[in-house]
Order: structure tokens, then C-alpha cells, then sequence
């Protein structure tokens, strides 16, 4: 299933997508799917962030070939960062290239949306908790990011979050393409078989430092290719059995 | 005024404290302080963290004492890191002692709760947004924070956030006593004049990255003298004219 948020006639709404129709949700969908008896044309909606987390959780350097392009040593744990929650923005929403950056990347990665509160998961178990799949862009500005040694201040400006367009619910993410195109120009292309760390581990070792809630999201780092984008720019973050999140930097 | 968040017969509410006595709040305090007509006994009170942030911006190295003890460089610009809002805790809650840490050590901070929503704020208007102070305890994982370079996962572990035990909104914060208590002895014992960022600047700084929120917290470092906890201790963090924070470590 594709779950998707969006603004409809001044509402913000939660919904299922099936080809051009929208089934409105009567409530957040992270535990049940309720569906109301309305129907809404997918043109009609502007679609939102789709998921409000308490948290977002990165993981860097998860593909071997990124930590080589980056001159980082491969680390023997999960090297977790956080974003603030101002940072997100949902798919065809702007992307604000900051005055006091100098160098802006993008970085495309799949996210992970957890469906319930949990601590101290097992890895056997961790499925159980998440709700579904959707794009990521983790935007960088790569210049403050080598500046600052920690990589906060640099992955977390307004618009620097990017994900979307929805959730996939069906999807098995153990070898699946994730690509991203410059102004249609591929970028990176490789495979979540290349994680260092799997999905099922990511989550157990999360949930041993906090817990983790409905909604939140655990981004699984990104692959080879990372580049700069200028003003102007489109970049979008495919990824296959989910879709293609697309962003303009302005 | 004392602002207070706590536990009453089972609800939550807000409260204002005057000495013993608890006037609870009709809505959350940031915009305006609306009382009730009820009173309640201060000793029936159970605390809680003191605001509902949307993030937890924490500053990195923000007295030169505590950048000589870590043999750290003093930085040029604010160094900020986050912490997850699943890492709140309030006084007299325990501080776990997580089973995969070997060092945990306490960090007195001055705490800044922000009262309106702010981008791009100028110095010059920054207290305009501040809505009061209080006592932060950054509980940090130290043997962690060295071996993955990024502090993150150090500090992110739940209850490592300890936070009040109130919110003073009539501090003058430019010249006060900052201090940590270990088991009754003083351990940390600076002024907010040793600053190497002034309040105005890091949440101008902060609001040039990331929108503040109502809520929102901006923990502005800590002095020099951290040092390490073991399980039973307790740790207070005491600032001049907002009191003492009290946690335990189990």
C-alpha cells in the first residue's frame, strides 16, 4: 500500500493512494489503515511529509563505497546522527540552498517509518515495528560539515530533510536499486544489498539507545555518488517498489 | 515566576509556583500565562520535564575552562548537536545507567526555553524569544562519544536529558553561578560570564539554521570540572536564581 499526507481544501490529511485515487484515513496510520467512504483525485492533493516523527534517526556511512569516497574509515558500529523536525519537507517542496553554504550535496537514502513504540528490540523482531518505506534525501552542506567536525549544524537547516513522495508499506528492501538523478543525470546507483549494517540491525541497535515511536524515521545512509546541487537544481531520489521524491533547490 | 509541568490525580498539567502553593495553567504557558482559579499543594505535585520541545539544541564547548580540560580546540563558531526528545527526563527522575556504557558523566548546563516561533533572529531581538531558563543535565556516554567522533549516540540514550526543576522566566542570565553537585560535593563551579557565545548570539546563530519553536530548548554548555557517575549517585545541577536539579543514577 502507499500511504501519503497532504493538504486537500485547507486539511491535512492522511491517505491511500491506489493509481490516481485517494482514500482519505480517518486517523494517523501507523497502527490501523481505517479508510472513510471519500474518494479524492491524487491531483487534487499537495502532498506533505508523509509521516510527523518525534525523531529522525541517520546513519552514516552504511555503503562500504561511500565511506572510500568520503576518505572515512569503515566504522564497526552505527555512526547515528539526528535531524530536527523543521528540516522536512515532502516531495515537489523546495529545497533552501543557505546563504552560508558554500557547498550543498545531496544524499539519497531509504527511509525506514516505525509503526510502534519500542525499546530494546531484537533484530529477529525489529520487522514487527516498522510501518514502511519511503525516499530520503539527507541534505548536507558539505563545506560546514568537514568545518564543524560534528555533523549537525550541517544536515539540519530548514528544507534539508527531504522525504517522500509516500510510504510503501509491501516492500522488501533487502536488494533493491536506489538511484538519484541531477537535473536527470544519474548520480548514484546501487543496491540496499550493499548496507553495511542491515535494516533489522539498524533498528535493534537504535532502539538499545532510545526508544523509538510511532512515526519516527531511521534513515539508512547513502551510497556512492554524493555531489553538489546549485540554485536551479532538480534532484530526485529513486528508489525501486517505492517511487521517485523530486526537489527543486531554490 | 517558577513555571511548572507535573502530575496531578492523574493528569498532566502546567502550574505556576509560588512558594508551596501551585496555581495550575489553563494551556501551555509560552504565549501567555492564563491562570486557574484552583490551588494545589506543591508536595502533591509530581514533576516533569518543564517544556514539550519540539528538538533539544545542545551547544558544544561553550566555556573555555571545559575546551581545555577535553583538549579540544575552542571552536570559532557554536558547535550544536542534538539530542531526541526521548531523552527527557524531569528532577527526581533516575538517570539509567545504560548496560553498554563504561563512562557516564554529568554536564551542568543553563538551559534556554524559547517562547515563539523565530527564523533568522537578530541578536538584538533574541530575547524577545527566550520564555525563561532552567538546569540541564547533558548525561553523556563518554567512552562512546570518543570512539564514534560524532557525539550523537553518547548523548541520545533515554533519561540522558535531565531537565529543571522549573522554568525561571525572570533571570538575568549574564553573570549567574553554574554548578554540579556529585553525591554532595561540588564539582563544577563556573559563571555564565565564562561563556564564549553569549545567549543573544547562539540563538541567533541557531535560528539561521533551524526555526525555533515554542518549547524548544537551547542548552548552552558546560564548565569545566565533568566528571564521571556510577550507579546510586546522585547529581544536582545548581544555577543561581533558578535552584537545583536532583537525579539519581540507577
Amino acid at each position: 500500500m502507499k500511504i501519503i499526507r497532504f493538504n486537500y481544501k485547507k486539511n491535512t490529511l492522511w491517505g491511500l493512494l491506489d493509481g490516481d485515487i485517494v482514500t482519505p484515513l480517518k486517523e494517523e496510520p501507523y497502527k490501523h489503515i481505517k479508510l472513510t467512504k471519500e474518494k479524492i483525485s491524487f491531483k487534487n492533493c499537495k502532498l506533505l511529509p508523509p509521516t510527523e516523527p518525534s525523531k529522525i534517526i541517520l546513519v552514516g556511512l552504511n555503503y562500504l563505497n561511500h565511506a572510500a569516497e568520503l576518505n572515512m574509515p569503515v566504522p564497526k558500529n552505527p555512526i547515528i546522527f539526528l535531524k530536527p523536525v523543521t528540516s522536512l519537507i515532502g516531495n515537489n517542496n523546495f529545497i533552501i540552498y543557505p546563504s552560508s553554504v558554500k557547498r550543498l550535496d545531496y544524499e539519497a537514502e531509504l527511509a525506514v517509518i516505525i509503526c510502534k513504540k519500542g525499546k530494546n528490540i531484537s533484530k529477529k523482531d525489529a520487522h514487527n515495528y516498522i510501518f514502511g518505506y519511503t525516499c530520503l534525501n539527507d541534505i548536507t552542506a558539505r563545506d560546514l560539515q568537514s568545518q564543524d567536525i560534528q555533523w549537525t549544524r550541517a544536515k539540519s537547516f530548514d528544507t534539508f530533510c527531504a522525504i517522500g513522495p509516500w510510504i510503501e508499506t509491501e516492500l522488501i528492501p533487502s536488494d533493491i536499486k536506489i538511484q538519484s538523478y541531477l537535473n536527470g543525470k544519474l548520480k548514484q546507483n546501487s543496491s540496499t544489498k550493499e548496507f553495511i549494517f542491515k535494516i533489522d540491525y539498524l533498528v535493534s541497535f537504535i532502539s538499545k539507545i532510545m526508544t523509538l515511536l510511532p512515526g519516527d524515521i531511521i534513515s539508512t545512509g547513502t551510497p556512492s555518488g554524493v555531489g553538489k546541487m546549485e540554485k536551479g537544481d532538480i534532484i530526485e531520489i529513486k528508489i525501486e517498489g517505492i517511487g521517485t521524491l523530486k526537489n527543486q533547490v531554490v
